[in-house]
């Protein structure tokens, strides 16, 4: 099974991870036979992949055509540009263009009315003077709101800027694309009114301050790319001071999706994972929540290694325990998730035979798959499947449904439980785009909710 | 042209304003000629008004129709159920529910995607890895956030609660049903994306800082529904602070229509506006706008009377004339704007041969038109028509297309004059769900704004 999974991964490989530079060749091609055989083969040989090709004119005496191409980098591109260009005057290229910032275009979101307002009836009913009996029946009876607004729908997806996906602190303004396509997510996944908050403060005080002082018109906050260390405090303020489910998905979204990677893993090794000994490499935003889920879904011995003492002494304040060094870590444990971002960090004579590696850094992990399996690894994986998008949406729509002010472990636990529960028999993870994977996270985060 | 315009005002009356109990009886009548007669004579003779009927089912023994109620108060709606039901067993009323509520059911408004999420390729292209590169774009030019973000076609809606239509401070989560309907309204009139925004403070240092700690995420700020006095501070405040416009609509956007309907009523007496001597009854948030924005549009006299030494105080620093009594600025001005919200403030013998009345209070108005003009007048108008809806979707469609800084009164004035000139002979302003209305206010604007 481990075979067919890394053949797998590897198929996947080019379609998802490594080509991120994607543009639109429109080309003409005069109309003889095997031309356009001429241009695939000129793009295939630069090393570019051909995604969808659209005609857009079939005519007599030539044909144009839209070709998605998907490159490593802007000189592959190049490459790819030259060598079709080569092929002499039988082939014009008209154009290129960037899909990838045409689906920007104007904004991927958009406050849309769920009502036509066709007749002053109509207007009379959602505007004045309609519209006073449903604020005063509210105002008689808060709990109205929840029917009769869309707060109870709604998440404020809040972010400072400071750790856009791992672009670093680029601001919030640059990081919107990103809110916006939670916003995408949320909206197509599960129905979830998403409403990026860009914040121009990093300040704990002054974000929770902010926050508090907007949080009436949301039924969820979800905190998203905010830095480390600044994340803990404002997380743990903001769940204590309001009474609505507060989340940051780089830190538990990420762990809920990384403990069903490990228990997909442990299914396919047959490893107990509570009795199993596991060991987190990297304590940061992502690697101490997964520290923490582990421990919450009753992995007996969980360990954590990082440079940063700081980093040590913040998992100890949580109940784990840690170790001083990565070579201690790999000796000890059976096994090892690694987030720091270090690719190659861990050397192929750190694994010890039968282990279980998830090396999940994006987009270069800390150790290949296939060099761990060849260095004696039972099972290896690395984080290009590992998508938060399987997680968040149904995680707080959950929430929502079943009207709690807080998300618990037992809620996230179980959100792991459903996706690993979901994961075809080869595979790692669910694909986000499986229609049923976000309703079933849903149903078992709402269920964990209502056993409180 | 008067006679006209008052008895279109009487037409309307009926179905805009007074009813505002509007209910669905779903009734069943046995199906013999001449039942549904008298369940409508029944409804009528309570008082009651019948709007859209609608035929749910058509048997051979009975018929059951959906049947719109519109009353002036529930006690009438208990008259209108009384007498159906004593109609007898021929007809059955099965339910009354209630089409306000089920309008807001669920809240009027939701984020939507504009992009479907069909594959990995469209996930890659909007969410990682694609969104990184527009992300970059973003940070090295911050302008590029216009066009691959939602910012620049955001409007924020905000509002604290405690001015919310004309039923005072009863809190921003009642109030929000108010923020939606604005929502809908932006969206469906000019395709401004609303988000409504619910402060839980009150406090001008506490609203200003945390405007400023989310304006990024949007491209201009709507004020709503803030009392006075603090709305004037909360505003000029962001006005100097921020750099994207900032408006209180219940100042100035009831201003611009306000002064359409002085315009309106100034063509319809044949009185040059800028030579009137105008006075204004009431210098709350509505009244000390309307002054501004007759002195912006160049009336030479103008002067504001209210009881408050405060808002007089007010006004004077805006560099307004002021007067001591009611009774003075009735004897003073050729026109006569009225928005104290006191039934009944003008007495027909204080009207002046001649003199234009707009008393604008809702519901009720400071003088009825009819007694106005028996007294003489030659105008009067009630604010029954005069709508918020008319002016704020294309003030902040033009201002966002024009990418301006701020609203300045060159493009308050010029919406206002648009709305008077689009508004047909013997009416007073334009119906808001004329498709045009809206965009002939934001083109007004957006030229107005280029002219700066």
């Amino acid at each position: 099974m481990n075979d067919f999974f890394l053949e797998n991964i590897k198929n996947e490989e080019v379609i998802i991870i490594q080509r991120d530079v994607i543009r639109t060749l429109i080309v003409e091609t005069s109309s003889k036979p095997g031309n356009f055989a001429k241009v695939a083969t000129a793009i295939g040989l630069a090393g570019g992949d051909i995604g969808d090709i659209t005609t857009i004119k079939d005519g007599i005496l030539s044909t144009v055509r839209d070709i998605s191409v998907f490159c490593e980098s802007s000189d592959q591109l190049e490459d790819v540009i030259k060598n079709v260009r080569a092929l002499g005057p039988d082939v014009i290229i008209h154009a290129i263009t960037d899909d990838v910032l045409k689906a920007h275009e104007g904004g991927k979101i958009r406050m849309k009315s769920r009502i036509d307002v066709r007749s002053l009836g109509d207007l009379q009913r959602i505007y004045t003077p309609g519209v006073a009996s449903v604020c005063l029946d509210i105002q008689s009876d808060p709990d109205k709101a929840r029917y009769f607004t869309s707060i109870g729908n709604s998440v404020a997806i809040v972010t400072d800027g400071t750790a856009i996906l791992g672009l670093g602190n680029i601001g919030p303004v640059a990081g919107m694309p990103v809110m916006e396509g939670k916003a995408v997510l949320f909206d197509q996944f599960v129905g979830i009114s998403g409403i990026p908050i860009l914040l121009d403060t990093s300040d704990p005080d002054k974000v929770v301050e902010t926050i508090k002082h907007i949080h009436q018109g949301f039924g969820a906050i979800l905190l998203e790319d905010i830095g480390s260390p600044h994340c803990f405090e404002i997380e743990e303020r903001l769940k204590e001071e309001l009474n609505i489910p507060v989340m940051h998905d780089d830190q538990h979204g990420t762990a809920v999706v990384a403990l069903a990677s490990v228990l997909s893993a442990c299914r396919a090794t047959g490893v107990d994972p509570e009795k199993a000994v596991i060991g987190q490499v990297g304590l940061g935003a992502a690697g101490l929540a997964i520290c923490r889920m582990l421990m919450a879904y009753g992995v007996e011995e969980v360990y954590g290694s990082d440079l940063q003492q700081e980093a040590l002494d913040r998992l100890k304040s949580y109940g784990g325990q840690t170790l001083q060094s990565l070579e201690e870590l790999m000796a000890t444990c059976d096994i090892v998730v690694a987030t720091t971002g270090v690719s190659g960090l861990i050397k192929p004579e750190m694994i010890r035979p039968g282990q279980i590696i998830l090396a999940l850094s994006n987009p270069n992990p800390e150790i290949i798959p296939e060099d761990a399996l060849a260095a004696g690894a039972a099972f290896a994986a690395d984080g290009r499947l590992v998508n938060n998008a399987l997680g968040f949406p149904g995680i707080f729509r959950g929430a929502l449904n079943a009207g709690v002010s807080e998300i618990t472990y037992p809620m996230l636990v179980a959100a792991a439980r459903a996706l690993a529960n979901h994961t075809k028999p080869g595979e790692l993870i669910p694909n986000p785009l499986d229609p049923t994977v976000h309703q079933v996270v849903t149903r078992a985060v709402e269920l964990a909710a209502q056993q409180k």
